[in-house]
């Protein structure tokens, strides 16, 4: 089975980086009981003072899937959704390298 | 010390993508030996055929900077440049989340 990434590229309301990553952060801490959440990184960029990205990478795309239907995600959005005024995700397939198990 | 993250966005010469892949996982592979490089994960894009993401994450700038000047990385680059028609990179600040140790 082919691991599912993604870069989610989140917009914040001037000023409302920092609340944003909080919500992200404690949905990040969710997913530390979900096996097939294998990465789930919350980054700022270096550059942009409202612009804030997740890397994601899931052991399969049905497992992202699964989690965007579970009640604690649609929560976490509804709270997040007032801060942002956009976001745009890359899909990724994850294919090798260092810090994650490949078969 | 603030770890140091980078999305590297290449785009490969037409069909040359695969071999491109395999010059940056021989580089991951490397890395495997770098106690700093925390994160190195070669990606196919899931919509355009010739994009290339690498997902870097460092424990801190001065790493990434180092790796940079190693004989072996400038061996690779070399070996690179002729498959690839540019590069890009996001530089990010991770600050969190499921997959790599936050202290």
């Amino acid at each position: 089975m082919s691991k599912y990434g993604m870069y989610a590229k989140f917009t914040a309301q001037p000023g409302k980086r920092d609340a944003l990553a909080e919500i992200l952060l404690e949905s990040a801490a969710a997913a530390e009981t979900v096996e097939e959440c294998e990465l789930y990184i919350i980054n700022f960029s270096e550059t942009e003072p409202d612009i804030l990205w997740v890397t994601e990478v899931w052991s399969n795309p049905e497992a992202h899937a699964a989690s965007l239907s579970l009640e604690a995600t649609k929560a976490a959005i509804q709270r997040a959704m007032p801060l942002i005024t956009g976001v745009e995700s890359t899909k990724l397939k994850p294919v090798g390298g260092k810090g994650l198990s490949f078969n």
